[in-house]
């Protein structure tokens, strides 16, 4: 079985690149779950019902989100509805939604867990010692356990890759909306890459207008950031194959379209 | 003309593997420039003069730092008559050592800059009006103008990546120690890459031992980082095609060599 | 002759006490020149026109501002204007406004500067080397020099006190709204307080609400921080005795009024 | 009944200061429990099991730690039989030590917590909900609870004040090796301070050498913190009185001992 993961999806760009490729992925990956990362899908800042519904009608299972959780106010009124929304585990406790959501396709079952790192990020809960309470739970349930951890550090990121090698199926980093060529799997069987990237403006700065974010590094002064809506955009994937029985990975796939990377069916 | 880039070279088992594979790069892409990021070539930590000097003979002609070059105390004693290593070129007026480097290869001049970013990483002076005045300087003598951008924010490097477009002929990260899938060609014809990655160990965190960083994630107390001796290593690389008159990348290419990536000479 | 500083002045509960206790104080203190923070004296974020201009018919002379300049957006119409504020000089040289002013008083000029730090703070220009030039150009005009260095680190603020005795009249701390019990006079003859503290609520977290920075400490979800506007109020100053000619501070004394802290005129 | 609490002991200096003093503060305030923060007694860094026993010997009940807990190795080898010596409690649960402890003194029950922020301090475990756990179980012993909080920002601490008012006899801050002059009774009834301050050199930075402090922020480059052991020191420390009933503080005072302040018996 395959899962399609779709990395961080910024604003409407992004939102059209998933409208428009997510039916040709799903034709050629034939995956059995599809899972978006959501936290940016609203103007760049969080995400809408509207934009989550979308999202499960355009063909996805699951959403996960991130830093940007909280953005748009209306998250509050109706994440507790929205059961195939998680949100970063290691959120503290008295915080609305879940941090893993289980689907069962076909009688098989599949744990999705979203996790957050803490190294350049605001301060949480532990992910490690979160992981470890969520994968013995899942594991009750199921082998086939695939992790969003969203993170800005490379070392925090590869330390929880190999924290958690050979106890879930894989585990993808989102976040730096900046795609990483280091997929493998790891010795004990899970597929990994630092990052996935993003779906979204091609030429803006992770997605955002390039002015505003060179102004901002340029002056320290406030600037307003803004989703470039214009121009060239790019879809960022993964595919990782996994065998069902096991959970263990067996073959993964970066995925990257943009007018550099043309798509091929 | 060919530029090749090592990244950042870690410790024994990453100068073994340039002792090994430059030379088969060499000939495989037959580069006029070679040049290697040296900040961890030492245990991890900063440069010797003897590595340094190592690095030359190998074939390397510039050799690059980053915020370790200061770890190892010997290179007080010997950066003045380093003439081909340079260290992040905004790092504060009164430091020792340099940040542009010229080589002239067959009447050719190739100007080579290393600058370090400030997301995330400690205090220095602004990379991007440093940038500027380089890069003027550097114009007066060439069009081919070389830029280690030692960053940790993507958004950093993303920034100046487009601030450089079409001044400088390639712009290349380092610092994550983890390759990126971004390479490409902007509009204004830089050479861009967020992070080139690491040359050094394969199975261990960004190079170091995997136990050490993972105790520190789980215990947050103090723990000693050394270098994974033994076991598979990788070497990470960039190589970009640059039009000798106008100074533009016509070709850009990562290298990356693992288990999981052989490779073909 | 005597300076009077006062400490970070928050919404409209420390504009009310600056309103009341300014002519007290000028009463009680005589001092030749009066100095306000005002980098949250707009609801807490920023400054507007109006109330620079009362602070200055109010009695201050010179208003001095942080990391919160750029908050209000009229800022930008009134700055160039704006001839007694100053904001941190060593904002990047692209930034509008000034970081030090000269005033003529009864003949004695006075030098007034504005710094910024950079520990836990954005990254900016570095303060040090920036305070050199200040000093070398004020130096040319007066002996009587006064500091208001915005910083949240104890350690870098120390350093900075140390690095100008003798070459200044005094330097304040400001930012991080509470007032130290550590000022003296350094062994050069420089009045040195860590923090003059704020003037605003009495019962706030910083002078904001405190229920919005508990909930914020308690779930790491966005807040929106108001100032309180019910409730006890307090002010904190400063007041530094200069000898004229040698501009050696000859004696500092905290101001702290609250309802702990009667004020005895 | 009192309670005295010493801020930070820095190094042979600090250490010196307490053995002269702690007789003299016993005789003026009688205190029925001392409490001293020893994570700098050793050279500024750390604390050995001789100076551990010292602080015992001389007259304390308790020694508190902080964020150098870890920094001499020896602590491995003693903390588990060092009764009386507590580091903060929300280091994560598979650290060693404790971070609360037990007296009783005559009959009446005391407990003494030492908790850390996270603000501008590395990722642990999140301290408000620590604190909820930890006063929960002391209330089933006794009303007399006193807190040292080892923090940076003065967000946090006066945000964690506010959120043990009433529910603590007294909250001080430590970290900063600076004094603030912000001791109060909050409504409640807790005592507070957002830093008593530092024990040791008086012209040091925080303690350390101001040379190598200022060479640090002038160059950004390493240096070797080490500790002033010559010239004038500093005594920093605070009295609570408490009614032995209530657990509520009736009284606060700080303590300075310096050349600019000298103690009176
Ligand atoms: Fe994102
Ligand atoms: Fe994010
Ligand atoms: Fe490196
Ligand atoms: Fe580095
Ligand atoms: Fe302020
Ligand atoms: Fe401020
Ligand atoms: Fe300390
Ligand atoms: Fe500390």
């Amino acid at each position: 079985m395959k899962i399609l993961f779709i990395g961080d999806v910024v604003g409407s760009p992004g939102r059209d690149m998933v409208q428009d490729y997510l039916p040709k992925l799903k034709e050629k990956y034939r995956p059995t779950v599809t899972i978006i990362n959501g936290e940016n899908a609203a103007s760049g800042k969080g995400i809408t019902e509207k934009i989550y519904k979308q999202f499960l009608e355009w063909g996805a299972q699951v959403v996960t989100m991130g830093n940007h959780t909280w953005d748009k106010k209306e998250i509050f009124e109706f994440i507790d509805d929205a059961k195939y929304m998680i949100r970063p585990a290691n959120f503290p406790e008295n915080n609305p939604g879940k941090g893993i959501v289980y689907l069962n396709v076909n009688g098989t079952e599949i744990a999705v867990i979203n996790m957050q790192g803490r190294t350049f990020l605001p301060v949480i809960d532990d992910p490690f010692q979160k992981m470890d309470l969520l994968i013995e739970e899942a594991k009750q349930r199921t082998n086939i356990i695939f992790v969003d951890f969203h993170g800005e550090a490379t070392s925090e990121k590869q330390a929880m890759g190999w924290y958690v090698d050979g106890r879930v199926s894989a585990i993808v980093g989102t976040h730096t909306h900046t795609q990483t060529a280091d997929e493998r799997i790891l010795p004990g069987g899970t597929a990994y890459i630092s990052d996935v990237g993003m779906t979204g403006p091609y030429d803006g700065i992770l997605g955002v207008n390039r002015e505003a974010v060179m102004k901002r590094f340029l002056t320290s002064m406030p600037v307003r950031f803004e989703i470039t809506k214009e121009g060239r955009t790019q879809l960022n994937g993964f595919v990782v194959s996994i065998d069902k029985n096991s959970g263990k990975a067996t073959k993964v796939e970066r995925i990257m379209i943009n007018e550099d990377h043309p798509f091929f069916g």
